[in-house]
Order: C-alpha cells, then sequence, then structure tokens
C-alpha cells in the first residue's frame, strides 16, 4: 500500500491497541496493569498485545522465571509513535473538552503545558491546509499532487508535478526524499 | 473520561474512521467515492459516515434534490484532524517503508517535501520524551505528573506537582491553561 496512513493503520488501527499504547507510555508493562486500566477481556488483550508484539511496537521480556511472567516495553517504533498520540491529545482537548480534568502534554521538568503542533522541521512552517498536502513518490522520484491544487514554478530539491504530468515527463531513476 | 485519547477515539477509534477522513482530505466527498476507495461493505460505510457526522466531523449536505444524493464534507472540527494523520504519515514511512511508492506532506506551491515533527508551538521544542510527559489538569488547576517524572522546581506559569503532592497543596481555583 503507498499509504503509508493505511500501513500505519494495519499495525495500530484500532482503539485498544492505542489505548494499550497510552497505557504503555503512562510506565505500564504487564498483563494486569493493562488489563485493570482497559477493563479489556483477556483474550482480547492477548491478541492486542501479540499483534503490537509481532508489528514490533512492543517487545514481550520474561521478568520471573518461576512462574513464567512476561511484560510489554515499548520499543523504539513503539516509542516513536508518541506525536501521534499527543496530536491525538490536542486533537481531543480542542474539540470535545471534558468536564472536571483532562490530560494535557507538559514540560517534565517545569510541568509548563505544552501547546503542541505540527510543523515542517526543515522550514519551521506549521503543517496546515491549504499550504500543504499530500502527494505520492514513485520509485521513479516524480510527485505527483493527490489534491488540485496548482504548482506554480518547480524549484530546486524535492519537487510535485501535477497528477497525470508524470506520464510526460522522463522519469528520474532517483528514489525522492529519501537521502537528506 | 479525563483522557483526551479515550474521547478521541470514542469518535474517531477504528480504522474504517479514519481512512474515511483520509480520503475526505483527499477531496472525497460522496458515497460511492469512498466506497470505491475503501473496499468497504456499504452498510458498514454507512455506520462509519454517520458516526463521523454525529460527532461533528463531516457535514451531510443535499448535493441533489431528484433523487435525494447526500455528499459529506469536512468541518472544522473533521479539519482540525489532519495533524494526527500527518504524524501517522511520518511515523508510517518511518517504521513501514514502503516499495515502490509512498505518500508523503509537501508543500502545495512548491512541491517540496516536508518533515512532520510536534513541537510545542510557545517554546518551539520538539515534543518528545523524556523531556515531555503528560499530566492529569483537574479543575482546581493543580497539574498531577502521570508518570513518576521528578519535579524541580515550580517556575510561574501552569505548573505541574507530582501525584499525591496535590493532596497536600491548597486547591486553586482556577481552571489551568485554558486561559492562553
Amino acid at each position: 500500500m503507498p499509504c503509508p496512513i493505511a500501513r500505519s493503520l494495519e499495525r495500530v488501527g484500532e482503539w485498544w491497541s492505542i489505548l494499550i499504547l497510552r497505557d504503555a507510555f503512562k510506565g505500564k508493562t504487564r498483563f494486569d496493569q493493562f488489563q485493570k486500566s482497559l477493563g479489556i477481556a483477556p483474550n482480547m488483550l492477548t491478541r492486542r498485545l501479540n499483534t503490537l508484539v509481532e508489528s514490533g511496537l512492543l517487545e514481550r521480556r520474561l521478568y520471573s522465571e518461576k512462574p513464567p511472567r512476561h511484560e510489554y516495553v515499548l520499543t523504539p517504533r513503539g516509542y516513536d509513535f508518541r506525536p501521534v498520540l499527543w496530536a491525538l491529545v490536542a486533537w481531543g482537548n480542542k474539540h470535545f473538552p471534558p468536564e472536571g480534568e483532562t490530560v494535557v502534554v507538559v514540560d517534565a521538568q517545569t510541568g509548563e503545558q505544552a501547546d503542541p503542533v505540527l510543523v515542517d522541521s526543515r522550514s519551521g512552517r506549521v503543517l496546515r491546509g491549504p499550504e500543504f498536502t499530500v502527494a505520492t513518490i514513485p520509485a521513479t522520484g516524480v510527485v505527483k499532487l493527490r489534491s488540485s491544487v496548482k504548482v506554480s514554478g518547480a524549484p530546486k530539491g524535492r519537487r510535485a508535478s501535477v497528477a497525470g504530468e508524470s506520464k510526460s515527463r522522463p522519469a528520474k531513476h532517483k528514489k525522492a526524499g529519501t537521502s537528506s
């Protein structure tokens, strides 16, 4: 699948999986901790944990030999999922504000509340539409814009061409956007 | 529920819902467009679309009177979900790189590829652990840290106290983090 959203959801595209990851970030590692937090049926929890282990987001570790007991800890891949969760935190707080209390992202040292926003690390610009959009990069290195946004000019660096244009342009035998 | 992730997932916590939103961002609005793109059963698609309408992420609009036909367009709330999708795009591309082609976030004008990263809009710092964490804000305005991170000092502004500490501290009758 070319779409990384679909590829990602294959691994975590499910309510329980995302809540398990959320709990893992809170420091939970053991089956009974997840079960208590989520109130999920044991067979369902086993299945979701196994999927997250198979997908490389959690690692299963033996922490007791007699009786044999395992814990589940975040891998670097699982750890990298945090921005997705925090983007969800920001969206949820903005659009579904709770009564009583809520959860926010804070500076771990000072406790000051952060305001999560997605930016382009190269330019520092906030990633929003219509200034930004998504595009497909085929192996030929020509970027096809998915939306009907007009493309003006073609500056140096990674470039996009409107859909269709790629057919009339000689393919570049270089993969775009993977080297820098 | 205090957790905005759980509150959010109530509305979109499902593979199909997120893929419908993805397609909506690609400009799809009609039932048959979503169905063709997703290969989803009609009754399932109807159910997911209705949930997204009820949750205020999509708006149902009549675009033809005879026969009556509706389209589904993103609301401001649905539109605001884009950073979550783009954070997923970045994560999927990093951890599940495809063969052939993939989808990336690009500047709509120049086509240059963006590198999505979540930052704190106030300080510009990249939001990652362990420098940042999540904390619960009760209505009393005292922030309880969820993790076992030590809190040093207590500078001005929104503050956090370690879990438990809030009990021995007089509650502030001000809601934290909502006024600025």
